[in-house]
Formats: structure tokens, C-alpha cells, sequence
């Protein structure tokens, strides 16, 4: 519950939408001051305003005193924006006149490195002595235009009302950005974040504050770095559990991009693929440009999750239902044809019957006869694939629009269906004041401009919807007892997978010849010979594999042969003895490989076997703790995965039953505790109804 | 040469530039009539300009007559808004009243089917007589706005200064969509020319019309289906040679969109990928959306071709140079990093050396020393690898902007660069009045609107500049002499293309075990047998290929129980021996495959064989005849290419001795002649040194 100002109890509560203020530096030779001031005047903030400056010298007609312990009346929360020199001091200030909420614009901290480090670190200490939250340093603060309040130097400009977006940058310029365009395409901002070096509120910190407001239906992110990702992990699946969808922009896909942001702000850009994992376990949706935040975060938070993922449209336009139809496949939109009983209630009321598919042209039918613009979108909003229906006409941008008419009946199925639905404009265009009036009038919050970023975001909106909806994310497993046993060879590394119920190869381990005739005899021949050292990663090019053997005479000379070979080539290897295993011919080969990210934890990549990953990087990865579900979605996600499908006729994988060993190696891995850097099972193969490691193999951080 | 009327000699050039015009159909209760005079009096029109109407009656305050006979004076070219019943009368008239050019916007002609089609053979038959030029029937008509004239119902809307694109589309909605995007983002088109049904005057035609118009810098298409795929490529490769862009929005990629096409205009799309492939041999830049249409052509219109591909851009916004390196990574834009002597240079000039990545982020640095934004680009602008600098600012849009000494200077770097530079915006915004000013103070044509729209086009620029400065494309091969024999089975099409010099593999026909085993001694063992029959397409299928065998007892059983298999599974293929070939082992299998496209003739696919091929579906086409350069790329664009780049220790594959083979195949085909359907060589096995046929197929239309 709000007061729609909000407001609530949450511990930033005080830092994000106080009561009483203080600018700390105020000034009107200061630019950050003038442009906080300006915030503030913008909004209209009504509560008291205090000002602190060196001199004690009058600003914007108001007095000021020297320091905050002068301060008349408490405050809630200060702005700072005095040099770096004296920060540390005028923070000690603050915090001794019980002020517990600071935004800090001043830089020459943490991302200068060296001294601004060192910097950073004292004022981090004193904050948490006193419980002091900053927001900052190196940040342009924040506005929150739901409580009229601003505390910082993000160029002001007027909201649209009802606004929905509220965004967290970890840049400055790109907020402004990003807000100049929502604007222009007529969404507001509850709140404007910028981050800067996030001492000690996160990103994370702040989604976790946002998600309790209702005003709020979308969070957009820019982000360079997270850099709390248990704190993001847990705030992100609040916010999903709460049906609070959130847009990231996050860069760090290009290899050069990196350089690029450790410069900027020093921040570590980490493995970009691992993010894509992350937002597909946490359902966040991610964009590649400003205008794909706003336009999906605005889309999202117009319609909130859909029932079903089918897009249906309408349009009298033959050329914008083909590009429509085209662009929708292209961005993985599900355009479902009709149902038969929506094509018998289409026939009903069109004359033209020829023309039955969606996107659905409706010609100039729908000029002779405009009341088409309200029954054909509420026989799509009925169609039993047909999630959200988009209805394809410009938003009016002038007072007396050409056909008044159309634009009504289009308005009156907009707020009627019984669906979600949407204007979708042929070509991007701005909203103006007479475009928002009209959305407005019909309950609409937000119109997708053009066919491209249209498509787009309705295809995020039900990736989003599919995934909003699902059951609470696993718990983290128990971390694993500390001093675990470390297997460092294939033969412990196998047995331990088979603790944690996963099928492996049954083998024998030998030292000399007799002993790996009689076990091939034991298993059932042909087998397989290979070298068993905790030395030798890649068995094969030491010579340390013999395949295909059957015969006393094979087996014992490929032994012989092997322990020759492997002693020349490996000199160094302790040899523990020879694996004999059964050979295995036919089936399929599938890789699962386990790393543990620096950030995330474990993550496991699943492939198929050889080429497919050495030659196509064909891998899917899922954050561990993973269900069967996401594991059987990585695998499908794969460019091979015809493979996987009954190839050629062979029998189709059961990846139901693959996933619950990929789930178990994953409990395996775990269960080896922190030291553990990588668990790779390869192959694990599948044959017909069997699913078996043959190989495997531990890496560890710590030897 | 043209006096900046668009005026020439072309035998289009009366049609779509006339001097002297007639309205047909004339009156204030005909929309299409009162669209047409809003444009002329738009454009301001100051040729004669007639009507005609049924009834003599008086519009628009001009005076009319009752048919075109009865006209006062010559008419250049007439618009027919007539209903269709009268139409063919109206036609006859106005070509006895010595009209020759003609814009009919009626419908209910071949885009109906059954009697439409009927009706509008006899309309063509009728214009092919009097060598009457037609822009439809079923047509919105033209406006060329540099002639000051417009035949037809396209919406009226002012046009900015300097135009620069001539847009040629399919649909009359679809163009209004383009054009009112393009004069939002402060383009200007030269002409728009809705085709219509393309009875006798085809976007081919208009596009060769507009090569020979200086003032046409791009020529933009919205294009359904090619209806003479043989003019067009003649235009498309004159244009390309004239350094003239064309930028096509073609739809047809989803499935699906063929049949709202064919429901539309009874276009028959095409195949996409044939498309693409037409549009790499001709230089023809292909986008998805109205948007990157305009974008895209107006950025080719205002820069032409750029020397080198690399971009180089300049922002004070760390996360706007992380947001373009990403989004150019991905849309596979060049972003080189600094040579050496550029690093030096930038060093001289920026105080902070420790950001020289490109993008540059001049942080701060550049609100200090404005100066910076001149001083930068042109450093940026003498990088070797550098063809087009970017400057990123947002094109100002009030009277007085806030940092106009910035402006100043990026107005000037600019204008002042050696090589081509564009603005580039933060994010997408319309180009106001004050904003085409800016520009047009500093020599800009077009700014880019946003990074993701800006990366795509500079993307497509270094794409389209690459190819239109290549030599011109090779003549079509000469037809094959009629009657060219027919190979049918694969002996036959081996032998075939022996005589086109592609390496075959050497192989004997038998016809008994014994011979069998004779061929197979003198080829020397192990050999390979395969059924000899045109009948028979698949030969393991049916029992039909043995492998790897050595011996004289298994050649001949091999031979006995492969004709007992194949007689027995199929009885009714006339088999007329078998195959001995000596079996290859090792090397990599490649697929050549040609087949005819019905629209663009012989269409050659190059892959890797087996699987990459079926379940990757990993192959790239090329419009025959291609050079080897462009089968090189083929190969280099394959997902599987690393398998030719010496995967796994392998030697790399000698891809220009594969080109030339392929070449050769390509050679072969088209000397097949027109009953040609397919020529598919699989394998084509490259070990080593050699590259050799190892099977072939020839597939006909008519046996």
C-alpha cells in the first residue's frame, strides 16, 4: 500500500522519497546544484528544503547555513555536491547532525582506482558505522517524480502523468537519454536512478525498494556490472514473483566492449553469455538498444503478462500486414493462424471473404464500413492462440484527425476487448499531447511505434509472460560441507557422480597386462583401455586411449602399448593403472560441462558432443540450480538439436530423462563445495533408453 | 545531365515528367481526383493541366471536357480515376487523342484473377499497340517532386529541401508509411511512385528512369515480388555501376507471408533466400522495416561510398560508446581499433590517455576544450582503417540550443573531415526545422537517428560500398544449343562434367560379378559398387551401394546381393550396372547443388555435406554465373566454415581451387540447357591436394 507518493516502510524509504531536504553545496555558481534545484522547482517539492554552503551565503532567495550540524530542522535525506577535498569531512558533518541518507555526485572514487579506492573505503566505513545509506558516490542522484522529490543533477524535464517506467542507469547521459525518448513516445518515469559507484545501495538495492510501489509496473535497467548478483538474483525474483516485469540494457556482448567500460567506470563487464543465462532463470527481458528499453518496459507495463503468446493484428494495409508478418517471424513472434471459430465469425461481418490470415488485412472493407475496427479486433481478442491484439493505425498527432470516426471505434476496441490490446503505428513516430489525449481517453497507456520495434517488444512480452508465471526458483543448494573429498581422477570422478545418482560407464581399474585381460573377460569384450592419472587431462594425445578391443592378445598388447607410449610422452604423470571399461558404439554424444562463474556460481553449458561444440560453440548454458524444465528448454535452444530429434530415424532423445541426469551431475557438482572450478561430463552418452557417463572430469581452483 | 526537373531523354521521361498533363475522371466528388489536384496544387505545378470528365461539368474553378478527343491541347500524360466499367473506353479515347502515357489508379484488373485478368490483357494489348506506357492499373500513381508534378492519390506532404531518395513501392499505404517517416527524420524524397499491378511499366523500368537523375542519391524499394527478374538485374547492375544505392524492403520470409501476399495483390513472393542471394550479386542493401529503409537510404544517399569500412565514432558518453560497440558488433559493423599514429595524435590533443578505445569516450575533457570536437574527428577521420567518423550528439531542435559553441564545432567537423562524417543521436527523434537548418549549414544531408538505427545503416554502407566498386558482373552464359543431350544417371552426369574439366572420379560399369572383380583390380582395392540406373535417385535406399570392399570374393558377393536387393525393392527401375569406383576415405565432403529458380534462373548452393546440410540446414546460395570470389564468400558464410579452415590439425581446405571447380560445375549446368532442373554434386570430396566428384545427379523439368 502507497500513499501514491511511494512512499512505504522499506529501508531506502527515507533515501529515495524523503520528507525534508537538505542540498549540501548549494549554490548558484554550482552546476550540480543548479540543476538539482531546478529538479526540485520542477516538481513542485513542497517539504522543507534546507541549504548548506561553505560560506553560509544566500542562494535561489533562500538562506543557508555552514554546515549541517547547523541545521535548523532535521533532515531526511542530503545531496552533496562539494569537492572531492572536502567530501569526507562534510560527510562526517552530515552524519554527526543524524543525517542517515546521502546522495554523493562528487567523484574521484572507487573509479579512479589507486587513492579514490582508498578514498571510497574510509567513507564506506564511516556509512557503516552510522547505518548511513549512499547513493553515489560519482552519481547524478535520482528523481522521484511519484513523491516530487529530487535529490540530484539529471536534467529535468516533465513527465507525461501516469507514468509507469521506473529506470536505475548506471550512466548518467544514458538516462538522460533513455528518458528523452520515453518521453517523446509518450511514457513517463516514476523514478530516475543513476547509480554511479553503488558503495553501499546496489542496483539491486533499489529494484528491491521499487518492487513494493505500485505505481511502478516496469523497472528498466542500464547496467555495466553487477555487482551484488546474490542480492540482484534475490530482488529479481521478487519482482517476478510480484509480477513486476524488469527490461535490461546491459552492455558487454562485443569483446572490445569491455575496455571500453573498464575505462569508464572501472566496472568488470563479466561474461556476457552467463547474463543471458541469468535473465533467462530470472526473467529478465534483455535489449540491445535505449529504444527497446523504453518500448519494452512501457509495453510490458501497459499490458502486464498475456494468457497466451499469439499476436493477432489488424490493419487495412496489405503492405504492413506482409512486413508485419515477416518481421514477426524473424523476431520469434508466434502470429498463430485463425481458429475455425474465429474465421466463421471473421466471414460473419467481413463481405470480402477471401482474405482469412493474420495479420489480418481488412482492405477497404473496413473504410466502407468502420464499425470492422471494433468487432474484428473482439472476435481476435476470442481466439483461443490470440493473446494480444494489435490494432495498426498512427497514433492521432493533430486535434481534428482525418477520419474521427475510425480513431473512436479504434479507441473503444482498444479499452474493450477482452484482452490485452495495443496501437501499433506503421513507422515510428512521437506522441504528442494530442496522441497521449487519446490514449489517455481510452485507457491506454503506451502505443507501439512501428512495425519493427513492435513486433519486438510483443515478442519479449510473451517470453516475459511465459516465465512471470512459473513456480518459485529452487533455493540455493546447501553449500558443501567444508574439507569434501576432491576426486582429481576419472575413475573418483565417476564415482562420485555415481553417489549423486548419475549413470556411469561400469570399469575396472588395472596396472598390468594379466589384469586387463581378466577384466575384459569380466565386463564383456569389446572394451576399452585408458590411461587413469590425475596428471593428464587429454588422455588421447599421450596415447592413454585403445578402443575396440576384443581378444586376451589385443587387450593385453594394447596395455603393454599403452604403458609405453603414455611413460614417453608423459614422463612426468603418476599413473595410477588402466581403466577398463565396456566400448560403447552407436547413440548420440552430449557434453555437460560445469563452471563456476566469478559472479553467478556454478553454470552448466549442455551440447552435443565433439564438432558441434569445438566447431559451432553449439552450447546452451542454465544457472545451477537449474529444473529439468530449463534444462530440456538449453538443449532445445540448440542449433543441433534436430540431432536430438530422432535424426536420419533414429530414435528421438529423451531429454526429459537426459535433463534429470544433467540435474543430478548438477547436485554432484555442488556437493563438491567451493573450491570446485569445473565438473565436465563428456561424453554422456544416450542409446536408445540408456544415458551413461563414459567420461569425466574435475578442475579445482585449489589444489 | 538535367535542368533540376528530373527532365531527360528516357522513354519514361514523359510519362513520369510530363510538361503537360490531363486529368481524367475529373471532379470534387472523386477522392482519387481531389488527392491528385491537392498534390498539384501542393507541388505548385505550373504546366498546363486539363480535365476531362463524363459530363463536361466545371471543378476545382477550371473548365472540362467531356473526353480526351475533345482536349484543347497535347497532353503529355493523362490520370485515369475512372470506374472500371468505362475504363477501357476512357483508354481508347485517350490514346486516339494522341496520348501515350498514361497512370491508371482503377482497379479490378489481373490483380482480381479470372475476368479482372482478362480485362487487363485486353487493356495491355490495346496499349502495346499504340506503344502506350502505363504506371498501373490498380495504381496510387507517382508525384515527382522535382519536376513539380504528380499523377496520382499519394497523400500530399511537403517535402524538405534537398531531397535525396526516389522510392519505387508495391503498395500505396506502404509508401505514405515511408515518406512520412522520412520528412519526420528531415529526408526528402524525390519522387514516390506506387506501381501497382506493373502491367506494362515495372519497378525495373522506373529504376532505370532514375539512374540517369543526379539529383536521385538512393533509390528505395518496397517490393513484393519482381516481375521481370531480368530487367530488374540489368537496372540493379547499371545503378550499382552508376554508384547509385538501391535499398530494398522486399517482404516474403516468413512462410506465412506468401499467402497474405497472394491474397493482397496476387503476388507470388518468391523464394526469400534466392532473393537474398540476388541481392548480394547485384549490390542491392536489403532491410526489414520502413524505418531502416529510409535510414538506411538516406545514409547512402548522403555519404556515397566509403572508402575503407571501419567506423570510428566520438561521444562524451562512456555508455553510449559501450552501447555502440555491442549493437556494431552485432550487426557486424567494423569498429578497428586506433593505428598507432591516430593513438599518438589523439594523445597530443586529449589530457586524460588513458581512454583511446574506439569508441572514444572524450569524457569531460570536451566541455573544458570544445575545441576537442573538431580537433578529435579529424584525427579519427586520417585512421587508416577508418572510413566514416560518427559524432555523437543529438541534432539540435530549438531556435537556441543550450551548447551552441559544441554545435558550432561538430558542425564544422563535420563539414571539414576528409573522409565522410554524420551525426549520430543518442537515441531516435524526429529532425524538426531547426534541426534540417543545422544540417543544412554544414553540408549534411542526414543525420543518424539513435545507435541502434545508426549502427545498422553504416553497417549496410561499408556492405554496399564494398561491392559497387566491383568490376562489372559476367554476361549470362549463352543459352546451351537446343537439344543438348540429357544426362540421366550418374555416369552419364559425371562424364558430363569431366567435359567441363571438374575433376570426377575414375569408374568402370559392369555388368557381372565378374567384371566386378576385374574393374576392381585394375582401379586397385578397396573399391566402391553403386547401381547404375536413371531410375533409381537413392541408391542405398534400395540396397544400391556397397563400400569399402577388398578382395575378389567380397567384390563379387557385394555385386551378387546388391542386384538381388535392388531388383527385389525396385522391380521397375531398368538397371543398367553397376558402378566400380575405388573408395575415398578421410578428406572433407562438400555439396554443390544448382537448381533452377523459376525467377532468377540457375541458383548454385554450396555446403558441407551429410548432416550439416540436414540438420543444420547450413548451406549459401549464389545467382549463377557467379565469380570465384563470390563462391569463396559462399563458403566463408557457411556456420560450419571452421570445418574448411583446418579444424581439428587438418589442413585447411584450398577454398579458391574449390571455387574453381565449383565454377566449372556451375559451367556445366548451364550448358545443360533450360530443361535443366537441378545438377546436384554429392559428395564433392576434397582430401588434401585433390578435389574430386564423387557422385552427381542431373535432375530434368521434361524427360
Amino acid at each position: 500500500m502507497t500513499d501514491g507518493t511511494g512512499a512505504g516502510t522499506h529501508r531506502l524509504d527515507r533515501l529515495l522519497n524523503p520528507r525534508s531536504i537538505a542540498i549540501v553545496g548549494a549554490s548558484e555558481r554550482n552546476h550540480y546544484s543548479n540543476l538539482a534545484m531546478r529538479a526540485l522547482r520542477g516538481l513542485g517539492f513542497d517539504g522543507p528544503l534546507q541549504l548548506v554552503n561553505q560560506r553560509g551565503a544566500p542562494a535561489y532567495g533562500m538562506e543557508s547555513v555552514t554546515k549541517c550540524s547547523a541545521l535548523a530542522e532535521p533532515v531526511d535525506a542530503a545531496y552533496l555536491c562539494v569537492p572531492v577535498a572536502g567530501l569526507i569531512d562534510t560527510v562526517r558533518d552530515a552524519i554527526d547532525a543524524g543525517i542517515r541518507n546521502l546522495v554523493i555526485v562528487t567523484s574521484g572514487f572507487a573509479e579512479l582506482g589507486g587513492e579514490g579506492a582508498a578514498r571510497e573505503a574510509e567513507l564506506k566505513a564511516m556509512c557503516a558505522a552510522s547505518d548511513t545509506r549512499v547513493i553515489g558516490p560519482n552519481s547524478l542522484g535520482y528523481r522521484n517524480n511519484l513523491g516530487r522529490v529530487a535529490l540530484g543533477s539529471i536534467p529535468f524535464v516533465e513527465q507525461p502523468t501516469r507514468p509507469t517506467i521506473a529506470l536505475i542507469s548506471a550512466s548518467g547521459s544514458v538516462a538522460s537519454s533513455v528518458i528523452n525518448y520515453g518521453i517523446r513516445q509518450g511514457t513517463g518515469f516514476t523514478h530516475v536512478i543513476a547509480t554511479g559507484n553503488e558503495m553501499n545501495v546496489s542496483t539491486a538495492d533499489i529494484i528491491d525498494y521499487l518492487i513494493g510501489i505500485p505505481e511502478v509496473r516496469a523497472i528498466a535497467l542500464f547496467i555495466e556490472q553487477v555487482r551484488d548478483p546474490a542480492t540482484f538474483a534475490a530482488a529479481a525474483e521478487r519482482a517476478r514473483l510480484a509480477g513486476k516485469p524488469i527490461v535490461a540494457l546491459k552492455i558487454g556482448s562485443a569483446e572490445t566492449t569491455a575496455a571500453v567500460a573498464a575505462a569508464h567506470t572501472g566496472a568488470a563487464v563479466g561474461d556476457d553469455k552467463v547474463f543471458d543465462a541469468v535473465c533467462h532463470r530470472l526473467a529478465i527481458v534483455r535489449v540491445r538498444t535505449i529504444e527497446a528499453l523504453v518500448v519494452t518496459a512501457a509495453t510490458l507495463a501497459a499490458t502486464g503478462p498475456i494468457a497466451r503468446p499469439g499476436v493477432g493484428l489488424v490493419s487495412i494495409s496489405g503492405g504492413i500486414c506482409e512486413i508485419a508478418s515477416d518481421y514477426g517471424e524473424a523476431a520469434g513472434v508466434s502470429i498463430p493462424q485463425f481458429a475455425e471459430p474465429t474465421r466463421a465469425a471473421l466471414a460473419a461481418v467481413l463481405s470480402d471473404l477471401g482474405q482469412m490470415h493474420n495479420p489480418l488485412d481488412m482492405t477497404g472493407a473496413a473504410v466502407r464500413d468502420e464499425d470492422l475496427w471494433i468487432k474484428v479486433p473482439q472476435i481476435l481478442a476470442r481466439d483461443p492462440a490470440i493473446g494480444i491484439t494489435l490494432i495498426n493505425w498512427d497514433v492521432p498527432s493533430v486535434a481534428e484527425p482525418s477520419m474521427p470516426n475510425t480513431l473512436a471505434l479504434i479507441g473503444r476496441a482498444l479499452a474493450e476487448t477482452t484482452a490485452p490490446a495495443l496501437l501499433i503505428a506503421n513507422s515510428e513516430n512521437a506522441v504528442n499531447e494530442h496522441g497521449r489525449a487519446y490514449l489517455d481517453q481510452h485507457g491506454q497507456l503506451f502505443s507501439l511505434p512501428g512495425i519493427g520495434k513492435g513486433m519486438e517488444a510483443v515478442g519479449k512480452l510473451a517470453w516475459w509472460s511465459e516465465r512471470v508465471g512459473r513456480p518459485p526458483l529452487p533455493a540455493a543448494a546447501p553449500a558443501a560441507p567444508a574439507g569434501a573429498a576432491h576426486p582429481v581422477d576419472e575413475r573418483q570422478t565417476l564415482d562420485h557422480l555415481a553417489t549423486h545418482g548419475v549413470p556411469v560407464i561400469p570399469t575396472r581399474i588395472v596396472r598390468t597386462a594379466d589384469e586387463a585381460v581378466a577384466a575384459a573377460q569380466a565386463i564383456g569384450e569389446p572394451v576399452v583401455l585408458k590411461i587413469l592419472s590425475a596428471d593428464i587431462a587429454h588422455k588421447s594425445e599421450v596415447g592413454g586411449v585403445a578402443l575396440n578391443l576384443a581378444g586376451d592378445a589385443a587387450v593385453a598388447q594394447a596395455f603393454d602399448t599403452m604403458m609405453a607410449t603414455v611413460r614417453e610422452r608423459a614422463p612426468a604423470a603418476a599413473i595410477e593403472g588402466v581403466i577398463v571399461a565396456p566400448m560403447r558404439s552407436g547413440g548420440i554424444e552430449l557434453l555437460v560441462g560445469i563452471a563456476r562463474d566469478p559472479q553467478w556460481g556454478l553454470v552448466c553449458a549442455v551440447g552435443l558432443g565433439g564438432f558441434w561444440v569445438d566447431a559451432l560453440g553449439d552450447t546452451a548454458l542454465c544457472l545451477l540450480p537449474a529444473g529439468r524444465d530449463d534444462i530440456v528448454a538449453a538443449f532445445r535452444s540448440l542449433r543441433g538439436v534436430r540431432m536430438l530429434e530422432g535424426y536420419r530415424g533414429a530414435a528421438p532423445v529423451d531429454l526429459d530423462a537426459v535433463a534429470e541426469v544433467v540435474v543430478r551431475i548438477g547436485a554432484a557438482a555442488a556437493a563438491l563445495g567451493d573450491d570446485l572450478a569445473a565438473l565436465e561430463v563428456n561424453p554422456l552418452l544416450v542409446s536408445g533408453d540408456r544415458i551413461e557417463a563414459l567420461d569425466a572430469l574435475a578442475v579445482w581452483s585449489t589444489q
